[in-house]
């Protein structure tokens, strides 16, 4: 992550810089998910970054997940001290502090107060882009940091059903795009009560596998029932003329996904891009040993790349000349673009380039007439391959587990553990003690299988999926 | 604003929500610059929202101007009393206090120290989209709220001509989309010592009148020299191998460009939206008695919405019954819709609708088979015809004064006023004390015309533009 440019800590202990190369990837993610969003009706809109304390003591469950570990903010104002020193002027205290928002459910819920009157104001499916805070003391960066970015949904409705069923269309929208985009396949699931949302009824949820073999939690999707409704009285008409608590949902994904991504696909020689992702998905480098031969290649390599931008191709020209070739190569392996492409004085007499796969690291050699064709064709296989490699990699590392001591084994390994559990908090507390395994989700789409219990032999309804993870 | 559903006061005192319309004309204006910066080589990054204290101290002038009014981060904890209140965790006290970010500067220039080595490292063009917080008393939606939308600019540069020809090619980008995007006309030019940028050596702006009289300052290019890598020790190795400091400029726009939209270009029935930023620049409205009319004309009001989308026009269908359409005309004319289109039954056995321009108040029945292309250039007059409205209105409202009595009626009226002035500080000053007119900026591209100071009497080299402003 550092080395390829796409992050660095910074200054701000806990917070990150998101570097140019590493925020185009965002770039593009945010565009595509927004894109996503909009076609299912959802509309922007912006809400404060600060957060009264109060609101949070408003919804029980969620303050003793949110509030405790956050930046507060007690002053407005510094002042210079008599020796000239920059201190916090404690005349300026503020009467109630001020939370940096962990998530807006409590400062959304107060605000839609004023926008539901009646049911002809549901649904209302707002989504924001922002940053919050959530204080970490052991930091990493993209997967934990105190400061990240990500989108939250907010969205209110008539009745439980429409809810429930908005909570699972955007975790089918999550499920779509990581898949599809990212190239990182997930199981998608339910939290246990344990593991769901502070405030939720029921927290939707997506998990990848990383190389390391543990688990990474990729997108959330609450049903919030009415405990924010309830907590910030926001009641409607609704088509009977009845007051009633509105229902709500809420949802997010981060530049955690960034963290998915790049742990997903890395190899030994550095990152590697999903084409749909990469903010170059052809690097074109020229190879010479003198003027004369720059000269010639030049040229040719800006109709190239004219020709693959016609094709909506992103293209990187390294035509610098203070750098050698090798260097060059190793420098867009290390950044994980999908395809280089290099030209040398023979190339040139051949009419042909040489084409470079980031996945497979493969070399072939291509004619001019044909680049653009093989380079579409090219970044289509690469996106794909991505997937298949991770999905053949977490079904070598899924396991059906039925005994205990197999399964502390397994969790060790790393991987998914499928096993049965009794759906009671005391095992899954136990397990974790044990293991350091949590439920990662308990899985929807699949079949059902009963039988009992991996740690207490009590029955169960079907296999739940443990792991270690971020 | 409030009325129109741009945005509202939040429960956070002093931030404000900006609801779904609102953010939509925010959107577009950031996909808009987003695209000029990206097209002139700038590329995104994020850099944190907190700034530790000691980083303001490093730039002696930047402290005075921006670590005063602020949010100060002072603790990271929350917990619960003994009477189950939620409190400050005093042992959760942060060794140094963390500023919310009121501009970019330090935390920016503390990074570019490791990312700067050499020449080759230069040019850096670096852009951030990103909420910033002001501390601020008294706010007023969209103009000084106490968070608010921007992007910051950052660049470092080898040489100090390099560095103000990007200030100068960014002011006049700035010019660019605020006339053509917003059809809001701007003077642009320099600020005087007093009011430039802490920190900056020159400050580029450009400046708007409002309906009011008062000046608003719409966006700022600064000239930082090489006070930044000075305080931050950011050296490169030049041409010559020489170590020397960074040059620097920064630049900003905010969401306040809303708030000089609003203030330029409404009348008495509310918005009056430029079409490149309406979030629908048509709206379609049924007028019908009963229910056969209605089934009559939807399909056609449908298949009108379709030609006008083919052609890149953002429409919106109000088809609901629950709304009388008097109701919704007065709602979309508040909200500043572009072109209004009407059908009732009389236009349909006709082959026509009504059309309405919400610059003008005028409306005009045009033909079915037109209505695609009378769109396009309607779209294309009302934003030419609200830029030249607006130019008027400047004109009309700008004054070459020479007396100081004279100056002082003026000033209260409203407008600007194209004064002498004799360059110092005290004179600007004591006019400031006096009028509570202050220099909106030392214009360029005007004719140079030297004659006497309007109040100290002495001598002036060209006139510059006095104003009360927001």
């Amino acid at each position: 992550i550092i080395h390829a440019d796409l992050a660095e800590n910074s200054g701000a202990r806990g917070c990150m810089v998101i570097k140019p190369y590493g925020f185009a990837i965002w770039e593009e993610m945010k565009s595509k998910l927004d894109q996503m969003f909009k076609e299912t009706g959802h509309v922007n809109a912006y809400f404060p970054i600060f957060i009264p304390k109060s609101f949070f003591s408003k919804e029980a469950s969620h303050v003793d997940g949110f509030a405790k570990e956050c930046a507060v903010v007690t002053h407005y104002r510094l002042k210079n001290n008599e020796k000239g020193e920059i201190i916090v002027d404690e005349n300026a205290k503020l009467e109630e502090e001020l939370i940096v928002r962990p998530t807006s459910e409590t400062i959304i819920w107060d605000t839609y107060r004023k926008w539901i009157k009646s049911y002809r104001d549901l649904p209302l499916l707002v989504n924001q882009w922002a940053n919050v805070v959530r204080w970490e003391m052991r930091t990493r960066l993209f997967l934990r940091t105190s400061e990240f970015l990500w989108q939250e949904g907010h969205t209110a409705h008539e009745s439980q059903k429409e809810a429930v069923e908005e909570a699972e269309k955007i975790l089918f929208i999550y499920k779509e795009f990581i898949e599809n985009t990212l190239s990182v396949p997930v199981l998608h699931g339910l939290k246990t009560d344990r593991e769901k949302f502070a405030g939720a009824i029921d927290t939707y949820c997506v998990e990848a596998l990383m190389q390391d073999g543990k688990a990474l939690q990729a997108g959330t999707s609450h049903f919030l029932g009415q405990n924010f409704a309830k907590a910030f009285d926001v009641k409607f008409a609704n088509r009977n003329g009845k007051l009633d608590h509105v229902w709500a949902t809420s949802w997010g994904v981060s530049t955690r996904l960034i963290g998915a991504l790049v742990m997903t696909h890395s190899d030994d020689y550095g990152l590697v891009l999903p084409p749909k992702l990469a903010p170059y998905q052809v690097v074109l480098i020229p190879i010479y040993h003198n003027d004369k031969e720059y000269g010639e290649l030049i040229p040719v390599m800006k109709k190239i790349s004219q020709d693959l931008r016609l094709h909506n191709i992103r293209v990187k020209e390294d035509f610098r000349d203070t750098h050698k070739p090798g260097w060059k190569f190793s420098e867009y392996e290390l950044k994980g673009v999908p395809i280089r492409i290099a030209i040398g004085p023979r190339d040139l007499q051949n009419n042909t380039v040489e084409l470079f796969r980031r996945d497979t690291l493969e070399k072939s050699t291509i004619k001019l007439n044909e680049i653009h064709q093989i380079a579409i064709n090219t970044l289509e296989k690469i996106q794909s391959n991505l997937f298949n490699k991770a999905q053949d990699f977490n079904k070598k590392n899924t396991f059906l587990v039925d005994d205990f001591t197999e399964f502390k084994e397994k969790i060790n390994a790393g991987g998914f553990v499928l096993a049965h559990w009794d759906g009671t908090s005391a095992t899954e507390d136990e397990i974790k003690k044990l293991t350091k395994a949590t439920i990662r989700c308990i899985p929807l789409g699949v079949q059902k299988e009963s039988g009992k219990c991996v740690f207490s032999g009590r029955s169960s309804v079907q296999r739940v999926v443990f792991a270690k993870s971020y």
